[in-house]
């Protein structure tokens, strides 16, 4: 690609790379994707999966590569967070960097890879202030972000599989805001917000009596996607 | 600044811009400020208010600065709004631009100014449109996440002066929104949020009788910017 308007042709280029945020539900705990470093400087410290964008990809197309390249996942929900640009945000160069954040449904055997020989890892979240450059400060954000869409918008749901009981769906939520919440006021709200559709089966792993499976309501779904919804936590 | 690290050497670097989008109630009408564009290409075009990001400055420092270098203005509210990075959105160059977005308060002045030579000027969000680029884009996104945090979060509060009427008020807020508000459940539900200090005094620059002013509770503000709060628009 060639710069084409002489009128830009002073201006000093930056470089821009793509971080992605990317996070799972295990057990019961919300948890972060990350990476060592593998280039100076700060190589071998914890990093979000970060990479430059190219001249030729716009930045969408890019955190779908890099995404794909360090984890061999695709087509993945995400969305962007932020762009961050202090100056001196990394040593080795002026880089800007876009923040752009997942979240991994627990049913597509996510949680477990280890992939292209990249030392990919998930961590807690209480470990966030390991990360190197600002990438804590990225990874706060996101959370908070997290945190706050899930109190008005049905996200939870984009880190459960399709069929799934109360009880898995609680556990989301309280792995989202990192605390107890209250199962028979939780079980009423959802049930009342007509965006979970009961089915005829139960899933009996966890005991005899088994608990009922849901699916939830997309038109409801896309309807309180865009309206908002006060959940009350 | 030099770039220090080797590893970063081979990395093509991509221009960076900062595109302004700001906002302003003047009569009933939202409004947005933008300029005729100075450079090729389409030099003479509506656009946003937007110059590149200089190498030694951050990106927020950046959005200051060109808020300031077009308008004058200083210390103004400007959030991030979104990174816009597709490959072909600027003829001129690979540039990547970061929306920020801005509400001016109608007490400040602002509404009428022609400064530093720049042909600035406020326009219906009808004439969107008719931006260059892909600014209509930004534009309209800044439009529907002003919005989204209208409904949730008191701000329509940063387009006011500090003392000013529920008629006001209620101004403000059907401007934002573009439709009738119903005034009786508007003024109920504002007085209730406790969003509001009554003032002993009164506007009378309406009419004779004269409209009671308030200024708002700053720690109601506080907390229900951070909890959010359903209006119910």
């Amino acid at each position: 690609m060639k710069y084409l308007s002489p009128q830009y042709e002073d201006v000093k280029p930056l470089l821009t790379a793509v971080d992605c945020i990317i996070f799972g539900v295990q057990g019961t705990e919300l948890k972060l994707l990350v990476f060592k470093r593998e280039i100076d400087p700060f190589a071998g410290c914890l990093s979000l999966l970060g990479r430059f964008v190219k001249v030729d990809e716009g930045i969408n197309e890019a955190a779908g590569r890099i995404l794909f390249e360090l984890t061999g996942l695709e087509n993945i929900y995400m969305e962007q967070l932020h762009c961050f640009g202090r100056v001196d945000r990394d040593p080795g160069g002026r880089v800007v960097a876009i923040g752009y954040w997942s979240l991994i449904r627990v049913d597509q055997n996510h949680m477990e890879f280890n992939v292209r020989s990249h030392e990919t890892m998930w961590i807690s979240i209480d470990r966030i202030s390991e990360l190197v450059l600002d990438h804590s400060e990225m990874a706060e954000l996101a959370i908070s972000n997290l945190r706050e869409k899930a109190r008005f918008k049905p996200i939870g749901f984009e880190l459960l599989p399709e069929e799934f009981t109360l009880g898995q769906l609680l556990t989301v939520y309280q792995a989202i805001f990192d605390h107890p919440i209250d199962d028979r006021n939780f079980r009423k709200r959802m049930l009342k917000s007509e965006l979970l559709i009961p089915l005829p089966k139960k899933d009996k792993s966890t005991s005899k009596k088994g608990s009922f499976l849901y699916k939830f309501n997309q038109e409801t779904y896309h309807r309180l996607s865009k309206e908002g919804y006060n959940f009350g936590f």
